[in-house]
């Protein structure tokens, strides 16, 4: 009745014997430097919190298949935070669980957007598609970065987020082109996202500081509004309207929604360091 | 800018027309008779719960490498729970989804192991440790069903199962050999969960009737419990001596955390029938 797999999980290293970094660091791959560390926590955080906020819906989306599509979904995006706080890390020797578990609010470094809460089902549906459509940009120009590290992230991350993206255009020209309520719900969800957009590609010092490392958020400003065009005009919307939020995340500024995220986040980690008691 | 994976989205299929039946549903494969379909509630029960309560850790366990591996195994348990799902509602026409999230408390035949609270880290391992133990005599022994779908499933699942009992015993052994905290912990938890061991191997009239299609719970306990005896000795571990809860879940006698589970489960799909609103 024991069977191999059993007996060779009792004769394999244990379990705290296997770490991450040892994954994660290809050999010979050099430390991030302070700013590229400091960006690479930008682009972690983007995706840690995402990818926890989207945890929510498991066994709670409208649709059982939907369930298992978030579910994939906020897994990719823990491969990537995981990376790139591993890779933040090897600039100052924390890892990346120093950095999602013991880290403040004022030390995270996301945009806002990803800290909106999930909502109703549309509201989830319309962060995602701002989030997976600016992701898709980003992680295709990141390719080219002289940072191999970062390249090397984005080759793999590229082609899960197009997945994401298309999952949340569906589901865009879905509840568009379904009931008044549903296309009354996206329209309101869009609106209550939107002023979070422009933070995504804002420029400053450090990105200045990173040419050829890091990818000008500004420049991605173009291919992004041509798929948000195209999508809104297969479904009939239009862009809404509203003044840009001064959203600060990519400088530790956060509104109170963060808060609670972390709150749930660390708790268990903050209280039991190193998780064996 | 607008790549051939945004217009394959826009040229395809919308996610509305995209049925997990058409997936599941084998041609010619026969819908399950009215005691199969009851058979396949309670797995899929099982499956469906434990999938729901894993996906609170998202983020949220003690490591970053250990939320990867809970939302895993969380996926695995909703794929398996969707397949044994589906094949219950064929028996009269509900869908999945009918079943997961318009269904009633005394309705889920889930076992109250699986309805037990996340509580610590230990916790939910102690309850992983017990159920994936199970699930691997349970799904080797079912694919041998007469029962076609079954089989196929328990297939499918078998292999997944393995792995996340190899992941419970890996860390039960490190709880157990970690510090004085951490076996302490480990050891309350298992107090905790044993008194809903027995219930999962408990024969019925519905077994009795279901000869050669559903397994034979009892049948299963000697195989459980030579894995437990193999771990817990390479642990030093003593098995819990505590009395068996009367536990009714299989007949749908529920104890209040069932409640709880299933508000967060169904609120969307109840308030929102369709998810098209």
């Amino acid at each position: 009745m024991i069977d191999d797999s059993l007996d060779a999980a009792h004769g394999a290293v244990s379990v705290a014997e296997l770490h991450l970094s040892d994954e994660l660091t290809a050999a010979g791959a050099p430390p991030a430097s302070a700013d590229a560390a400091e960006y690479a926590l930008r682009l972690g955080d983007d995706a840690l919190i995402l990818a926890q906020q989207l945890g929510a819906w498991i066994s709670r989306a409208p649709e059982l298949e939907e369930d298992v599509a978030l579910a994939n979904i906020a897994l990719d995006l823990l491969g990537h935070a995981r990376s790139l706080l591993h890779h933040a890390g090897s600039f100052d020797g924390r890892s990346e669980d120093d950095l999602a578990y013991f880290r403040d609010e004022h030390e995270f470094r996301c945009a806002w957007i990803v800290e909106q809460p999930n909502g109703d089902f549309a509201q989830t549906i319309a962060r995602q598609f701002v989030v997976a459509t600016y992701m898709v940009e980003l992680y295709e120009a990141l390719r080219r970065s002289d940072d191999a590290t970062l390249a090397a992230v984005a080759g793999k991350a590229r082609k899960e987020v197009d997945y994401h993206r298309d999952h949340a255009v569906q589901w865009v020209l879905r509840l568009a082109g379904g009931t008044d309520e549903s296309r009354r719900r996206l329209i309101r969800a869009l609106d209550d996202v939107w002023p979070y957009v422009d933070e995504l590609f804002r420029d400053d010092d450090l990105i200045d500081r990173l040419e050829g490392t890091a990818v000008r958020p500004s420049s991605l400003r173009d291919g992004f509004d041509a798929v948000v065009s195209t999508v809104f005009t297969e479904a009939s919307l239009t862009a809404p309207e509203v003044a840009a939020s001064a959203a600060g995340g990519r400088h530790g500024s956060h509104a109170a929604p963060l808060g609670r995220i972390l709150a749930e986040m660390q708790v268990l980690a903050r209280r039991y360091p190193g998780a064996t008691w």
